[in-house]
């Protein structure tokens, strides 16, 4: 129903219609990568609409949904709602797991990140090019689950989304909790549960997550251990972690460190990043790249990253970014 | 062709450029749905985008489209396109049939409607899990056509629009006409036609609509006269209606009766529901609900539906509405 | 990963975020189309967003993408980014060939330019409907290519894009070159390459483009070289071309030519455009419209097509478009 003269529906929202608002913003790249044999053109723009509001009672709520470009997308994506106050902030829809919240991934490098789409002469470990590059394995949320192997969370290649996340900072102290839905429509899956913590003293933050996953098709608990720590030396950040697989995970275990320093434009970083499966392949990825900040939103940024995994040759890219 | 320098195209439309303006709108939803044996969680957002501007003669015009999130949604929805003025608004795309666009449906229960996708434990009629719940079951139109196991009024699964709805208001009188293209692309498909006026005085509105289908296999006519009725009490509004079918519609006849009342910042709503098809199979769909406006654009909003067709069990949801 | 509160990778683009902006257009319609038997409604809505923004040293860059309605539409389309200055614009994504970027098409006549889908009665020349009306038939690009009956040039139906095309404007001089990405992911297609000039004097304008194509499966290349002129003579542009193909190109040659008056807020446009393909097969296609200034981004458009090819009867349009 779009359009009702007479519609006694009307009355429900009368109240409180159209205060909230939509900001639109986006980010589009541009440039060359090398795939190991040939240097070839990548570019993407992608439309973002972030909403937010306020109740009048002081709590805030939006959402925000990302319109991508055509090849190989949806019409929308990383899609979530949030409602936050001074009990923290709950989100729900294509959010990440509790542990990912808090601590994030190693330091991108290359205009494209150097793990996706595209590229050649890529080795994988637990079917992820460069084993995922500078993402830390973690095994719940929307780019977890499915890291070194483990048949996905879900029993099928359909997320078990909406997924419901919990973040709050409380002083120095900071939480996280995160659960899947465990369906999809009405079909069971797999549930994830998860839960991280984190403490900021001066310029360090040092945390741990634990994450289960009770697989639909029955066995053994997938669960994982991680403690994560980040440093802020001068104009320099630096983020380590160890994970820990534990049941029928198939990650036995696995660590990395990255930084990033900035000096005035310019911004440089890296990482290593090693994991291990429960039979025991392994393998180490590495990355550094280079930022220079242009200014008024744009920058040209550029990356090289390899790995030791068997049938990886050297990828390297460079190329503009923008964020509007 | 995106950019060109020398286009003698560009001469076209040099005078009537960019006076026109888009808003960008949109919700956002997320709570817990209990689907009959299960709370399962449930959210989702979408931008929507409305254009409108106004020709030099004071005609107005604009159209609307919408960017729902990835699962199960096309890149756009609802998309039409108007054009209107003293003689009333001409609509072309997506839009509804002339009763529907008069009369809407019954009040909706819950923060999902609870006639989405995602239950369990619900019975069918027509193909409609709990019939459609509040949905006043119209022949025509972008969400009637297909109610109580009519063949598809296209003959297929694919849609026969666009639609073209006209709706005029002159004094106390309003009055509405749709027609469908009756082809999908260059293939002929069922065709669609419908009536529908509507009368005003005081706190009160009545109204009738008639609607019918050429089916594209031939056959006889599917037709269907409905009457309907809005009364006005205080802060409290009723909405019913009467459907009659006839020719080769499975509908046999329907009625119901929903009512919203507003309180301070409560809304509470319910309906009655009842339909029987051609064959004599009948049910009975009734739902129960309450919104809490917070202000900004948020409502906390939570419902329960059910009916007495087999297998059916009690539905609910509760959860967070928001508005942009 | 979308939200992380420790995030190193936060300081990379702290100085830039955020400068630059995003507009949002787009452009509807509505009418009826005769297509050589029936009147049809047609009705189209589209919204578009254009990202632009400086960089501290006065470079210009952004993008732009178009959300299409659900019909046949995937998520984005249309995509493409780019950076400029003094050099000139470097843009990446769906982007026309050279001689296009400078040349254009003939002038499209009615509201849907009368090549498009639910057409019946048509003939085809290569494959497009009325040879592609009103359109150049150029050899490289987004929307060329793959005119008269060449493979395509990707050797799939997959497109080899990114393109890349750069054009500039020095004084009197416009030049341009494009190229193809000549890969699909990883996967090697056809390499486009395409040069382009043009030479601006008084009101005219000439030029000439040539394009080659390498194709992935082997063989002579595909060529084609085109002059083209455009002329202003007071309300009345006239824009003429004529291609020459060789090598493998299914195209031997082809000529046309198109004008636009404008009469203050009338209109008319027409076109005469002739192919013939290497086996000789021949046909000229032509298109007469008018289109009505309302003001506010408002016109009322309408046209006729026809062409000599076996099976076509004329084509007619008439609605209202849009631009917001």
């Amino acid at each position: 129903m779009k359009k009702v003269l007479f519609a006694t529906t009307a009355l429900v929202f009368s109240a409180g219609i159209a205060a909230a608002e939509v900001s639109v913003g986006g980010d589009g790249r541009m440039g060359v990568v090398y795939n190991g044999s040939d240097w070839n053109f990548s570019s993407r723009i992608r439309v973002s609409f972030t909403a937010s509001g306020t109740t009048d009672g002081g709590l805030e709520f939006g959402g925000s949904v990302r319109a991508d470009q055509a090849s190989a997308a949806t019409s929308g994506t990383a899609a979530s709602v949030y409602i936050s106050g001074a009990f923290g902030k709950l989100s729900m829809g294509d959010v990440v797991g509790a542990p990912e919240a808090l601590f994030g991934d190693l330091p991108e490098v290359g205009y494209t990140d150097l793990d996706g789409a595209g590229l050649k002469n890529v080795g994988t470990l637990g079917g992820r090019n460069n084993m995922g590059a500078n993402e830390i394995p973690y095994l719940t949320g929307d780019n977890g689950g499915n890291v070194l192997g483990n048949t996905t969370t879900t029993g099928s290649s359909t997320s078990s989304g909406p997924n419901l996340l919990y973040t709050g900072t409380f002083g120095a102290f900071s939480v996280a909790a995160s659960m899947s839905d465990g369906k999809t429509g009405s079909v069971d899956q797999s549930q994830e549960y998860a839960l991280a913590a984190a403490y900021t003293f001066g310029n360090y933050t040092v945390g741990a997550g634990y994450e289960v996953v009770d697989p639909v098709g029955g066995g053994a608990n997938w669960k994982q251990a991680m403690i994560s720590g980040v440093a802020q030396f001068g104009n320099t950040s630096v983020k380590a972690y160890y994970a820990d697989g534990s049941g029928d995970n198939n990650l036995d275990k696995g660590y990395g460190i990255g930084a990033t320093s900035v000096f005035g434009a310019t911004s440089v970083m890296a990482y290593v990043n090693y994991a291990k499966d429960s039979a025991g392949a392994e393998g180490t990825a590495y990355g550094l790249g280079a930022a220079y900040d242009l200014g008024g939103g744009a920058s040209i940024v550029g990356g090289v990253a390899d790995s030791d995994i068997a049938g990886t040759d050297t990828q390297a890219d460079l190329g503009v970014k923008f964020s509007f």
